[in-house]
Formats: structure tokens, sequence, C-alpha cells
């Protein structure tokens, strides 16, 4: 009972998390319609002027919407081999959803900052919370895969070695993202957005041109495979 | 256990997409919260004369809801046919999330031109956003259908062929539409909601008066059947 | 494979409807949110009056709570009968769900009005979506059990009329409202109110103190039970 | 049928409330939003002073955050021991949701007055709100409870009767930090974190160090398996 009790609050945290998530990234366009030249009706040049100036609100939504996605993507990764629960692992998981709800603010606020190369403060604020969710993302993986806490039988050490691997630097990459804020803030953002794609490529190397195994060993974990074994006559 | 890890990451996929879909198709509303009769209290002529005024709010309400809604439709109607998962499957999906993300912001400035016939470039932007959505999903879908690259094993290539059709001339019309925006703004708006109605139409011809088989064996409603045939020896 | 496919559509309908149901109820909180006493710093004496002007404000909230609340249990009543989709019918749920987000809207705008009795059109335009909302949840169920069209196997004539009686004067009902909002704005409300109340009862005769059956012969339409028979030994 | 049919419904109840509580948690950052900071462009110094000023919108932020974080885990405890339907749970549940979508207003209007120490409006308020959640979640659970009303076959008295003692002193706890609002404001707020934090152990106790049963019967993770094992004769 207990097993099939993790199973349903292991499903329940994620898709708690997915709504948190789907949310966060959609509440990213209320940047946009906050913006003066909303409800109101400029001539064709004004209008055109006004949505140039907008650069840096796209700027920051598109590095935004890119690393709460791929945070998104990371989070299904671990989860998808965290077959149980505890309850620190519960806190650190809103505590990563908490940070990944402020993106929205810091988003709309370092907008208006970036025209302004000798304005650090916002970009600073910008960067510092993803360097925070890279580190809140770290403990929950790292406080997961101690000593193979709460991982399922069937991930292999490597494979966990693997992501572990590629997390290792994550908190050191935003700390240099967060150093650069001091120096050039657009430019800050553009290699935040570029460590977004970069921490989106494991997951292809992983998935790609995947062929459908035959033996039944492998078939584990997934509802539709036990139903695949009981319709195979035996 | 890769093949159980793909398939649970198309569903969360989907679960995600969903979500962003549902969200944004929601938030259309806040231009309504915007309007200025809101939370005044004019006496009843004033009032009804004000949301007489909305029609452009409404109509663009109408066109962006429609249209949302009938992505959705599409995007799973692909999804239901893809089964595996690459990185630039993953990616191509979070640009056009992104790009569904933006439409309650072209759809709030849209609204205000619609009684200006010479005023072009909301509108423009409002279709040129569609436009870039309509070139999203035919990358997604032509880059998963190619040489069969992520479809399912049980799609066969006339079921293929034929979503390929139906979306062949999308981003074309869509580039219609988006011309029209050039000489009759609200025109446009009245053709991108009749386009949303076309695209809904041929999930129809697939659903339509399907019957449901008798013997026992397809255990009725369960999504698991078709994997299930896959497995028994035939 | 076109049964799991449509079970699969019918359980995206839900999933998606489900989504645009719990977002517009949770977007009511906004007529709050944006009322005028929030973030200013009034002291206790002004705080306090002001909260308890924001009564017309909490009346619309509980209401439109309540009536999308309910709203989402009677679109899941139907859809557990609903085991096939067609276009139109899929048509006819985005428009519902069309209505229901425009709820909030309404519910913004009918607050400030419930103080004057001699103001109607707010709370016409208020009940007016109520209406049409019924309008298009009568045409949805009506279009899927006409001649059993899209319904399961499994629901008995006598289970369908029973749906078909409960909401057979719901547009009538709620007709009714609208006609009463020209006469006591403030009334029509308590009435919507207690209309969906009305409306949640029919759902618990069906559902209060169940047993367990324990032949399979129950057991057709779940996931969990094709899963069931396959334990049992044969 | 009946039995299928409650246990997609639900499911369906906590699939809309955690949509419910996913949105009304994410909606807390709308108060950050809002704040008078956002879309200017002030100098690093004043931005840096603006940031800090915000400490009470954050203490409150974080306040909410864990309180609804935490009622949707005990909200999912409690249901995991639900399996059965009825009119009156489901009206209690809307209930207990309606409170909870209203904690972003409260959690907006608090902020301000934290800095007040002799304003107590608004932190009686927002602790009165949490007081209210706390007795309609206290209701939920015994009215399910009651004479083993709505529970599965699986769950054992003292599980129940552990939860029911975890929850005895709620209502009363959430009381007491309602009557400290009356004499430290922030004080208050955080007396109502540790209370979340608090209700969040138990969930570990019952979930911490579980191992997974080595016996292929249990077809390891999967949700369907108490009911597999119900009907295996025995």
């Amino acid at each position: 009972m207990e097993v099939q009790q993790n199973a349903k609050e292991t499903g329940r945290v994620e898709a708690f998390s997915d709504g948190v998530f789907a949310i966060a990234i959609t509440l990213l366009v209320l940047n946009f319609l906050e913006a003066d030249l909303v409800h109101k009706s400029l001539d064709d040049g004004e209008l055109l002027s006004e949505l140039i100036h907008l650069w840096p609100t796209l700027l920051a939504f598109v590095t935004s919407f890119a690393a709460i996605g791929v945070m998104w993507l990371n989070h299904h990764r671990i989860f998808s081999h965290i077959t149980r629960l505890d309850n620190n692992l519960i806190l650190l998981n809103l505590l990563l959803l908490m940070i990944v709800t402020l993106v929205p603010f810091t988003t709309a606020l370092v907008g208006p900052y970036l025209i302004y190369p000798d304005r650090h403060v916002a970009v600073i604020v910008y960067n510092g919370l993803y360097l925070l969710m890279a580190l809140a993302f770290h403990a929950l993986w790292h406080y997961a895969r101690h000593r193979h806490r709460l991982l399922g039988e069937m991930i292999d050490q490597q494979s966990a070695q693997s992501i572990t691997d590629q997390y290792r630097f994550g908190p050191l990459f935003y700390l240099l993202v967060f150093a650069l804020s001091w120096i050039y803030p657009p430019a800050s953002l553009g290699v935040n957005l570029l460590l977004a794609v970069f921490y989106a490529l494991p997951f292809s190397r992983k998935h790609k041109s995947e062929k459908i195994p035959q033996h039944p060993d492998t078939t584990q974990i997934s509802p539709e495979n036990d139903q695949q074994e009981k319709n195979v006559p035996r």
C-alpha cells in the first residue's frame, strides 16, 4: 500500500509542480500586458516605435521563458528517477517552486534596465534568482540521489552519475552569469539564454532515436507495460 | 526503460503544453478586466454604451480564443501520433508555446485599433504572431514526421499524409491573412476566425460517427490498447 | 485504434476543460486584488470600513465561484457518459469554455452596481452570461445524447433520462434569474446562488453511500479494471 | 459502474483542486508585479532601497506560499484515503478551495501593514482566513472519516486516527495565531510560517525510508494495485 501511496504522491508532486511551472511561464506575458502601449490608440508610426522600444522586455521574456521551460524539463528528468518521497524532498521542491514563482517579478523588473549598461541592481536580482534556482535544484537532486536515498531500483549508477555530472557546474555557471551582471547586464542575459539551451541538450542525447526493446525486463515502471505482459499469453 | 521514459516524457510534454494552452486562453479575459468600465459605477445608459463600444475587444477575444483552442486541438492531434521525443522536438514545442503565450498581449493590443481602418500596425502584429504560430506548428509536425522520425508504429502513411496535406497550406493561409491586415484590419480578423473553424474540421472527419467494436478483447476505452494489440502475437 | 484515440481525446478535452475551469475560478480573486484598498496603508478604522464596503464584491465572488464550480461538476457528470467525440461536440465545448472564461469579467463588472437597486445593466449582463452558459451546456448534452450519438454503451437510458430531466429547466431557471435582474438585482444574485446549489444536489443522490460491487461485470469503463481482470488468474 | 464512476470523480476532484492550489500559489507573485518599483527605471541606489523596503511583501509571500503549499500536501494526504464522494464532501471541498483562492488577496492586503505594529485589521483578516481554512479542512476530514463514511477499505483505523490526532489542534493553533495578530502582527506571521512547517512534518514520518517490495506481483509503482489486491480472490 505504501509503495502505491508513494507512487501516487510522486505523481501528485509532479502534477502540482507542472501546474506551477506552466502558470509561472504563462504569467510572463503580463509584462507585455502592462506595457504603456496597451489599451491606447496611437497612430501607426507611434505604435511601431513603441513596439520597437519593447526589445528589452522581449529579451527578458525569451530568457525567462527558456529558463523556466528548461528547468521544467530537468525537474521532470530527475523526477523520472525519483520513486520515493520524504518530507525534506517535498520542502526542497516547494522551495524550488517558490523561486520559479518569483521569476515573472524579476523579469518584469529587469526589462527597463537593459538600456542602461550602468545600472546593475535589477539584472543582479534577476540573475541572482536564477543562481538560487540552480542551487535549489542542485540540492533537490543531491538530496534524492545521496546514498541512492529516493531513487528507483531501475536507475543504474552510471545514469545517475551522468545527471550528477551534468548539473555539477550549474551553480557555478549561474554564479558567473551573476558576476557578469556587474560588468555588462545585457550580455549576462544572453549568456543566461545560452545556459538554458545548454541544459536542454543532454536531454536529447538520452532520448534521440531510441528503439523499442523487446525483452520484458525493461518494461517495469510503465502502466502500459505490466498490461502488455498480462496480455501476452503465458 | 527508455521507452517508458519516452512515453512518460511525451505525456508530460502534452500535460505541460495543455497547461500553457489553458492558461493562455483564460488570460484572454484580462483584456476585459482592464477595460475602463470595470470598477466604476456608471448609470445604465452610460454603462450600456460603454459595453457596446467593447465590440472590438470582444471580436479580438473570440478570434484569439478560437485560434488558441484550435491550435490546442491540432497540437493534440499530432501528439497522438508522436511517440518519441528528442531535444529538437522539445525545443520546437517550447517555441510554439512561447508564441501561444504571447497571444493575450497581441489580443490586448489589437482591440482599440479595429475602429481605425487606417491603422494597421497592431493588426499586422496580431496576425503576424499567428503566422509565426502556424510556421512553428508546421515545423513541429514536419520535424516529427520526417522519415517517420518520431511517429509511433501504429500510424499508417496515409493518415500521416492526410495531416501533412491539411497543414500544407497553413502558413500560406496565415500569410494571406497577414497581407489582408494591410488592406482592411477588421476583415483580417474575420478571416482569421474562419481559418480557426476550418482547422477544427478535419478533426471531426476523423472522429465523426465512430462505432465502438463489440468484442470485449478491446476492453473498451483504455489508451493502453493499441499497445496491447501490438504485444498480442497474431 | 480509433476507439482508444477517442478515449484519449475525451480525456484530453476533459483535462483541458478542467484547466480552464480551474483558472477561471481562481482569477475571480483579481476582483479583490484590484480593489482600491490594496497596496495602501489606511489606519484600522478606515481599512475596516473599506473592507465592509467590499460586500458586493464578495457576494459576486461567492456566486460566481459556486456557478463555475457547479458547472465544472456537471461538465464532468455528462463527460463521464460521453465516450466519443466529434467536431461539433468539441466546438460546443469550446463555446462553453469561452463563456466560462468571461465570468471573471462579468463578476468584476457587477460588484459596484449591487448597491444601486435602480441600475440593472451590469446585473443583466452578469445573469445573461449564465443564461448563455446554461444554453451552451444544454446544447452540449442534447447533442451528445441525441439518438445516443456519443454516449458509451454502459449508460442506461434511465440514467441518461435522469440527466436530461435535471437539466430540462436549466435555461428556463436562468431565464427567470435574468428577468429578476430587471426587478431587484441583489435578489437575482441570491437566486443564482441557490440555483448553483440545486444543480450540485443530484450529483450527491447518485454517489451517496455506494457499495463496492464484487462481480467483475461492473468493471468495464475504468483503466484500473482491465488491469484487475488481467490480475484475476484465468 | 458506480465504483469506477466514483474513482474517476475522486481523481477529478483532486485534479481540479490541484489546479486551483497551483494557480492560487502562483498568483501570489502578483503582489510583487504590482509593487511601485516595477516598470520604472530608478538608479541603482533608489532601486536597491525600494527592493529592501519590499521585505513585508516578501514575508507575506513566503508565509502564504508555505501555507498554501502545505494545505495542498494535507489535502492530498486525506484524499489518498477518501475513495468515495458525496455531494456534501464536494461542497465542503469547493468551500475550502474558495478560501484558498482568497489567499492572494489577503496576502496583497497584509504587506503594507507589517511595518505598523499598531495596525491590526489587515493581519487579523489575513490570519482569520487561515483560521477559516483550518476549519474547512477540519470539517472536510471529519465529514469523510465519520463512521468511516467515505474512506477506502485499505485504510486502518490507526492510520485514520493518526490523521485525526494531527489535525485535532489545527483550528486551535490558527485561533492562537489569530489572537496573536492583535498583539504583534509580524510575530503572528512568523508563527503562521512555523505552523505550516509543523503541518508538513507528519507527512514525512509516514513516507520516510520506505522500502520497495521485491516480489513482482505488486507490479512496482502502479496506483491501481490496492484495487488489484482487492480483486484477486484470496
